[in-house]
């Protein structure tokens, strides 16, 4: 086997500067948007550019008025402040969490050999010796805590600079749509760049630190490193379930009393909850789906590294190509980087209805540049044939192979990108026969809208099945592991777009609560409107790289955990399977449960200050917000304790008591099925949310026909979007990390479960 | 190895004896219920018994009211002529359908060995000749046609004696509620009877024709007869499906213009849907439920047989050992039919209250006998030590082993069976919180549903998986198969219980539409409530030995198809994981829009007689029935085309361009995520029906707060229930078909698959 064209000096110096590029980017991005000043800008701006600007608005309206300004750095200090509260308290129960599982890691994995310190053979090479399992547990202790904190950092300030950002948004879209895209975007950007990068660089660096120690036992090196990717998702337990938790707690309790009871619009400064709910937007969709993509990423690169270190790249020591998903990654950022300028710099957005074209031009751009990324990374840091470890043997793989792995997953994202958005947009028929479906009353709503999240998943499933297919057969778990990175290499422009809805969403609660005039809030609402949108092919996009990743780390589990074959055709696995499909079940009813019971206090106190607070609904008082988001915050962290010890508990217990076998099987069933529920609840739940816009919008004669605002099928639409909440943004969603965390836990629990675990099946 | 303690001659005599007794018992209870005459009884009854009952009669009311009576037989004729005529559509399609599909049959398997009259040597004794794969054609065929042929004779004399003794039991009704119960448990035991013991006859005398050509080749004997299974769950598909579908395209119909639109009661005789309405009730639950569970029992009959005659009792030529699952059932009609006289004789019902109560006695009595019975068939007719096939090998089996397989299956089912009942009925915690959940109106309430069906799947499932677990451990695939048969064992009597249902849901119907007295009315709705809650319980039974049964045939079928492993780590077998799971969604998202689609018609229908016949809505002029049973049987036939394809044409497609692997993977992948959307789609189907009646009842202090009929929380609760008919009567049980029939396809066509199959990974 030759070597590789990129030189391992070359790599070394490309990594990290590629992921600091990427940071400098990302706070470059920061430096632009806080150019927007939180003042009236006529008075305050200098800049000729800005002057030039100025005199494109076509309206004058709010600009100077120095009360609106004030109205919203107020409001936006309130959301901002209510979001760092629920943070540090969240990160101060994940911080308990992380502590004591972290010594639960060093505890299981140290005790696999007697807490012994002398070196031991190693599990594939028996005739050399590897670094003890103590050591193992060390650095894969160490490994945990990176992971989880740089998940932490990204999050936190992903959610800074969206709480930033949001009402500089309102702001900028009083001199036109335009702006306040490119600002919403920006901040978006910014929370991406960071994330990816910031992922690669710990990631790297971490990697470097323990070579210092593991030397050329690479085979424990980056079995340690697994740890990163097991962080990365606890952190994202906290962020998707709990976020998930918060945000439809507020939201369905806000609406259910302001919309429903006090008849008061969405968004109205007198409702108590609506801070809350605009706080939700921010730890739910961005610290959440941050921390979940952060961690898919992770763990599919530690999935790759783990697999790679027992293939000819880890026997043969050649660092090129071992750190091949850390430069698909670095590549992953240069080409977000371009694709970013196409949106903020290379073409200016003049009408509303060029936004949505924008945003997906933003992925179609990104997918095409990737696929020339990934077939140069292929080229010159891949030898052109090597070996890769498949269950027990080795495969020849060619390096062009390896381009088709990791190609064919980035097209598969965009392939479900588009087809979430076909069945959640109302510009397309789905969502319109949804819509229709009102006529005749909630019931058909609810009953379609079912359907149609049912049908919505046979491309997505045939998509994820292709790339598996394709990436297994070629390249084995290796090869899976890849095309769940090339689906994630886009993660940075992925979660920029992602960030930019709900940072809209909040800009136009902004405009709304800081009484800000009618054709703002259509300017807000469009870019919300399009948000949502993208919000759907996000959650598309978490789904199907959570698959390809839970399925790598799956493989790397079975190979860790020296299993051969996972044979269904056993007791053992069979109901291992079945008890695994039926996991998302019970997770759901756990996370739909804990949602109506966070909401329904969340009712409590916004009537009770309804209630006794007076001159509240006449607008002389204000409502104490500080209440809702206390009740918001601590409900959520109290109710996502039994989803996630669900989560954490099941592959200990399965894995101690019945051992790997079933465990094996556990994880195939919450996977094949998981994601089923995943996709069909996300869409369900995005549809019927469209499906009340478009009826609300009333932009063609079929809509005008169903609405307006109050009408019965509108009326029957309020409850599908209703319906539709906890589904889309709480159980739909964190089903990802139900299968993903469990897949990574076992994979880092392997040693542990293969020498000490099936105790009740070595019993009888 | 020795012999059995029951002799060959003895078990001949047996099994018959006993089909036909059970065969008498169901006529004679046809007489018992003919007895009650369709005419004013206290006039025309000489019968000194009746005399005495009569003076029982605690009022007199529509006693001697010759109109009601004449009412009665009316509304009976419309019901049993509706029913007719759409069994005779049905059948002519299914006859169309059964005769392709036999061809088809005949020239797949035919092809298997180019259609040679040959002697071929065996599949698993080499040194052996067998018959040609052209006989195993020939017989395969007819068996299907014997399977199919049996199930729709039982299932045209279910519904026969349904439609038979509803009118029946509303006229007992005016003697009292114990007459009127006793008159429908005894019509639904005519169901249950007829149809185990006609499927035990049928399948005994087809295996002792078969053996005249066959003799000593029981591989190929036992191979044929699978197509016994393929033909019963075949018409089970028209009877599930279609009738699912027309049920509730009747059901949602008629209320969505009769209870919403037109604000008139259920079952009112103005709605022209109401006949087609109670039509489908016969045709669906009784007709549907009947097909479905006698297609699970010829499949875990013929998968025992199959796995069976390549174990010791096949090669041993052991024919009473052979004959076991035979034996099983035979008892399992001896311990029904003594169950159902501790209903109809040694007990009597005086109150309502009582009902339930004794329909749950029923099951706890049959399951407690049976558990005897399998005893001593398993000490009589098995020898005390035996081989069992195992994927390639023989394991050794004990005959007390055989005996926990079979009572761990028939435990299973009764646990199931509580779990269900402990979810939908209304006299327990889940259901009243669904109830409660309606205060917040309807979209609460579809979320406290949906997250009830989902917890409800946790015990079921952990009972099927132990039994799997246990079943499988001892015995292997054969295993799987008797547990199945141990949890259908009881047939006679759950389907007794489960006929019943409909049967008091139509007797209500006729009371409502007679224009009977409101303590008639009471005491229908005391029965049609506890069928409520039974019928709930039937469909968790249903859907538990469907998935057993499906195990057993997908078992059979890999042994068939001579696969060893059905290793996940394969790319073939982790997509057919994946996409299997995708189908239930996949099918219903189809059985779901069909009723949608259906609905839609019988609505436009309804309205369409509103408008134009004039005095309909005074009662002065009569609505046109028929037209709207044509519509629903029309729309039935023509929507269960697209799902019903998806089931025959996917092991087909599978199997031919992708191979037996994936198509394994398939049917593993079907099976455990198509049972937990069949049970949580049933349950909270079932719960939210029973939160409704729970408020309409107003029966507790917190039932009146929430009532009553009209209130808000009822509206909310009413559309809960709309949304649950589709999932709990269409497309949850339409997933059992779906799972076994791909099963028992696979099953019949894996030898052509095996030999031809795969033309896709052949190619590549």
């Amino acid at each position: 086997m030759e070597g590789t064209l990129l030189s391992e000096l070359v790599m070394e110096i490309l990594i990290p500067l590629v992921a600091i590029c990427g940071i400098a980017f990302s706070l470059l991005q920061w430096f632009i948007v806080s150019q927007v000043k939180m003042t009236s800008i006529a008075v305050h701006h200098p800049d000729p550019h800005h002057t030039h600007s100025d005199r494109l608005i076509e309206e004058g309206e709010d600009m100077n008025d120095h009360g609106v300004v004030a109205r919203c750095a107020e409001i936006q200090t309130a959301i901002s402040e209510g979001a760092t509260s629920f943070l540090f308290t969240e990160y101060k129960f994940a911080g308990l969490f992380m502590s004591g599982f972290a010594v639960l890691i060093f505890l299981f994995l140290g005790s696999v050999e007697g807490f012994s310190t002398k070196e031991q053979p190693c599990t594939y090479k028996k005739d050399t010796y590897c670094k003890p399992a103590l050591a193992n547990a060390v650095f894969s202790t160490v490994a945990f805590i990176l992971g989880a904190a740089t998940s932490l950092f990204s999050g936190f300030f992903g959610m800074k600079i969206a709480t930033y950002a949001n009402a500089r948004t309102t702001l900028e879209a009083r001199k036109g749509v335009g702006k306040a895209f490119i600002t919403a975007f920006r901040s978006g950007a910014v929370m991406g760049f960071l994330l990816a990068s910031s992922g690669l660089l710990v990631l790297y660096i971490t990697i470097l630190l323990f070579k210092l120690y593991y030397g050329d036992d690479w085979e424990g090196l980056f079995e340690a490193i697994t740890g990163y990717g097991l962080g990365g998702s606890s952190m994202a337990l906290f962020g998707r379930v709990g976020g998930g938790i918060y945000t439809k707690a507020a939201d369905v309790g806000a609406d259910l009393v302001g919309k429903v009871e006090k008849n008061i619009p969405e968004d109205d400064p007198r409702n108590p909850a609506v801070i809350a709910d605009n706080v939700g937007d921010n730890v739910g969709d961005i610290a959440g789906m941050g921390s979940d993509l952060f961690g898919s990423y992770a763990e599919s690169s530690c999935a790759a590294l783990v697999v790679a270190s027992i293939s000819s790249f880890g026997i043969n020591h050649d660092l090129t190509a071992m750190c091949f998903p850390l430069l698909i990654s670095s590549m992953g950022i240069i080409v977000c980087l371009i694709t970013t300028l196409f949106a903020t710099d290379f073409f200016e957005i003049k009408e509303e209805k060029e936004i949505e074209p924008a945003l997906k031009k933003q992925l179609i751009i990104s997918t095409v540049l990737m696929t020339i990324g990934i077939a140069i990374i292929t080229w010159i840091a891949l030898p052109s044939s090597f070996t890769i470890f498949n269950f027990g043997e080795q495969k020849i793989v060619k390096n062009w192979q390896l381009f088709f792995c990791v190609a064919i997953g980035l097209w598969a994202g965009l392939i479900i990108g588009f087809v979430t958005e076909y069945y959640t947009s109302n510009a397309y028929s789905p969502v319109q026969d949804v819509a229709d479906s009102c006529r005749t009353g909630a019931a058909t709503n609810v009953i379609f809208g079912l359907a149609l999240g049912y049908k919505s998943v046979i491309i997505p499933i045939f998509a994820i099945a292709v790339s598996i297919y394709v990436s297994f057969s070629l390249a084995a778990m290796y090869g899976v592991a890849v095309a769940a990175l090339g689906m994630l290499s886009t993660i940075a422009t992925g979660l920029a777009i992602d960030a930019y809805g709900p940072i809209s969403d909040n800009a136009g609660g902004i405009a709304e609560m800081a009484c800000m005039s009618h054709r703002i809030r259509e300017r807000t609402d469009a870019l919300d409107a399009a948000g949502n949108t993208t919000a759907a092919i996000g959650k598309g996009f978490a789904i199907g790289s959570a698959a390809l990743v839970s399925l790598a780390l799956f493989g790397a589990f079975v190979s860790r955990a020296a299993i051969t074959t996972v044979d269904v055709l056993t007791p053992e696995v069979i109901i291992g399977l079945l008890i695994g499909a039926m996991l998302p079940y019970w997770f759901s009813a756990m996370t739909m449960k804990s949602v109506g019971s966070a909401a329904l206090k969340m009712v409590e106190e916004v009537r009770r200050q309804f209630n006794t607070i007076p001159g509240l609904m006449e607008g002389t008082s204000k409502p104490d917000y500080a209440t809702c988001v206390k009740i918001s915050t601590d409900a959520s962290i109290k109710e996502m304790i039994p989803p996630g010890a669900l989560v954490m508990l099941t592959p200990l217990i399965v894995g101690i008591f019945f051992g790997v076998d079933t465990l094996a099987g556990v994880l195939a069933g919450a996977l094949v099925s998981g994601v089923q529920i995943a996709i069909s609840a996300s869409n369900s739940g995005g549809a019927w949310d469209n499906a009340k816009k478009y009826i609300e919008a009333g932009t063609s004669r079929h809509a005008k026909e169903l609405g307006p605002k109050g009408s019965e099928p509108h009326k029957a639409a309020v409850i599908g979007d209703t319906i539709g909440d906890p589904l889309k943004d709480t159980s739909g969603p964190s089903l990802n990390i139900l299968i993903k965390l469990m897949a990574v836990e076992s994979l880092v629990f392997a040693p542990f479960f293969a020498a000490h675990g099936g105790l009740l099946f070595k019993l009888f």
